[in-house]
């Protein structure tokens, strides 16, 4: 290098210095002016749940105000930095399920479809949240789900199936997490509720009880299975309402806390292939992740990455040859295709009154084929009603299932360039690990630097 | 910052200074260690037409070596920086055409779809090959599609429609670019080639007489219109071979060069939900990706930026509610559908033909129903072919024509880091722009830095 740029050099170290991950021990720059530290106290990881990139483009022109000629960025393009592939175990082919996946972000690893934290062989894998717990950082779960659902159940147990809801409700007793917060009520019986409330949990069923939450540690489980679509309670702001609260009880660590926060019904609503709800939860996810961000520029030594675990439904921009997507209609939808469907089935007013949700006069052709899937029950009447939402917006769906595209990848804080550019969705986790704080006893290492998962038996098949 | 942390910052620098962008003046660094200008000489842009993310992901598991147990990586993955909105001016709405897209990345101003490099009130507007040959660059295109078709037409020339083709084919003429590589005999009349060798051009049309072309300029067209599938011509290996030609006329210019390379076709077998043939565009193209790639290494004054200009067809990797793809199947499919379906039509050995070439047994089922279309002629029976594939691999299709989810962003040498993130199309254009090297006169820059396009007139629509 030529000595006479020495000054310009100079100059740009402090952004070469706050850009540039586990260059410098974190602490080293606490009396300089470089205030991120290179290594996270706080992790924030957040799943938008079958949220592939035509989610995140198509929330962007469903947020596009039709005033402006410009289209404005959304927090996603904020943030985005690089990709990840998110194909599961050789044995499950190239398709991950929400279990899988989440097995692969919580524990490095890569597993069947279907298993919870377990490899191939189904022997239980470390997560990121016990890891973190056995180092002293607080943990906590934020979803829309029920919290014994696929994504927080891996980064918080063990088990051969997602579907051993009973079992995965149990082994939370035994995880220590701060929080958690969601949905799952049936999961969780009385006599299990006096076993968490032994172990010193607040266990509340009421949002409006959150606000009196104001320590961990809490069980709040706030409706049966899931939450409501957001679409079908407008500004209720759940998620961002749980994402905030599960900050402020987990940021009384001084040592630090790992958060999982997941919109997990972006993935339902693509399941159900009905654009209005997926844009509703992909509005809501983005409010959390704002929420987040405020944080962070509040707490620059807090880490947030993002992603989503898989893409749902095969969504594009655009169907049937047609150049188009008619974003406007959605914005004015009033609730999710399943309450439209349900509140069609009963009354004479039902032709008037699904026009006004949809927010659209209803042709006569449309109008007869809703007339005859309205005879045939909810779930038909559910999928006409997205029919005509779809023909109307051009979107289009390719399956109820998921899909292999690769899913974006988005961070901000210390070390956030970590995740720059391509990576697998397992790479996300070991990054994450190799960002938690170093064990507290550094002669004997070997002890916690991989601590073993608690002891949580592998349950037999539900 | 502590001083004490200065020994390992300085360590940094060299690392610091190779990656980051115009931190330094081009040529400052040619005394010292760091061989990388921040400033490149040469600038190649690739566009994969229609190539939006589930292609190269589709591309990975196409080419994933199933006797190891890992999924190998692309070159895609080892490239990949950012992503890029594709959206056309307010008045096309949220999905773009080939044309204002190509329009938005050669010039950097969105346009109306259908647009070749003019705006919205149909003025011409500087393209980046214009402004990179008034400034003592060479210029060229090496492309699968005819060298006249929207992509590289909007990085050359201008008109109010892409249709008019023949005019675009005339206004070649006066672009003086060095290298034209492609098809399209069709449009390039005896009179009009004729006035392309006045002017010092070496017309050919033999894929062989390449090898003997070595210097510029050259008007290479090598097919009537675009060039054959790449499928059908297993090992010919066109686009890289003729990227790898360009590169070596275009770097006898001591100035640099602008190239812009398109793998077209792409976008072609995805109108034509042809998941073979697209499998076939994508390897060729990454072919010449590795030629550049290869180039860019040999040439570390070299920049190379990789896009696609949109998605095509709503591809996508599972349909249909299966947790599958099968990329094997593709894997030993020796033509696309058009070529299978049209040796299908003539002969009674046409299912046992059939079989052969797409490397299976044909089904009673699948024979009835491809019986059917045979009698219905070729499109009938290239589409009957395409279903038969779709359904065995699980690929499923939404459109035939384009959407609107964000494509992906690759980059190497100089000053690639600019293109990490999110970005808009628009955004391509005008970094590259700000990468081309400052006029020789700096007395009189306002004169050349942002210079006329060449005087063409608009073409009325044809």
């Amino acid at each position: 290098m030529s000595f006479t740029k020495a000054p310009l050099l100079l100059l740009g170290m402090s952004v070469w210095l706050s850009t540039s991950a586990l260059a410098v021990e974190a602490g080293a720059n606490e009396t300089g002016p470089v205030k991120a530290p290179s290594r996270p106290k706080n992790i924030v990881i957040m799943i938008g749940d079958g949220m592939g990139p035509s989610y995140t483009s198509a929330y962007r022109y469903y947020k596009d105000n039709p005033d402006t000629e410009e289209v404005e960025q959304t927090v996603f393009d904020r943030l985005l930095v690089g990709m990840a592939s998110t194909y599961p175990a050789n044995v499950s082919g190239y398709v991950t399920d929400s279990a899988a996946a989440a097995t692969a972000l919580a524990t490095g690893v890569k597993s069947y479809n279907g298993a919870i934290s377990v490899d191939t062989q189904k022997q239980p894998l470390p997560t990121i949240l016990e890891k973190a717990k056995t180092l002293g950082l607080s943990t906590g779960v934020a979803v829309t789900s029920q919290i014994n659902h696929a994504t927080p159940a891996a980064f918080l147990s063990h088990n051969e199936s997602r579907k051993n809801y009973d079992a995965l409700a149990l082994s939370y007793l035994e995880t220590n997490a701060d929080v958690f917060l969601g949905g799952g009520q049936k999961y969780f019986p009385p006599e299990l509720l006096a076993q968490f409330t032994a172990k010193g949990y607040q266990h509340i069923t009421r949002f409006d009880d959150l606000a009196s939450i104001t320590q961990p540690k809490v069980l709040g489980l706030f409706a049966e299975v899931q939450l409501p679509w957001a679409i079908d309670e407008k500004d209720a702001k759940k998620l961002s309402t749980l994402t905030q609260k599960a900050l402020s009880l987990l940021s009384q660590n001084e040592q630090g806390f790992v958060l999982l926060v997941e919109g997990s019904l972006i993935d339902w609503a693509g399941h159900n292939n009905d654009i209005a709800a997926a844009m509703g939860e992909m509005d809501e996810f983005a409010n959390a992740i704002e929420v987040v961000e405020q944080f962070v520029r509040q707490n620059p030594d807090t880490l947030m990455v993002i992603t989503a675990d898989h893409n749902t439904g095969g969504l594009s921009i655009g169907a049937d040859g047609n150049y188009n997507w008619n974003p406007e209609i959605l914005r004015n939808i009033s609730a999710s295709s399943d309450t439209l469907a349900q509140a069609a089935l009963g009354g004479d007013t039902w032709q008037a009154d699904l026009s006004r949700g949809l927010g659209f006069e209803l042709t006569e052709e449309e109008v007869a084929k809703l007339n005859v899937a309205r005879m045939q029950g909810l779930e038909t009447m559910a999928i006409a009603i997205r029919h005509v939402i779809d023909k109307r917006t051009d979107t289009g769906w390719t399956t109820g299932g998921h899909t292999g595209t690769d899913v974006q990848v988005f961070a901000a804080g210390p070390a956030s360039e970590l995740f720059n550019g391509h990576q697998d969705n397992t790479d996300i986790a070991n990054k994450i690990f190799s960002l938690l704080p170093k064990p507290k006893k550094p002669k004997a290492p070997a002890q916690v630097s991989t601590p073993a998962p608690a002891a949580i038996p592998v349950q037999p098949q539900g």
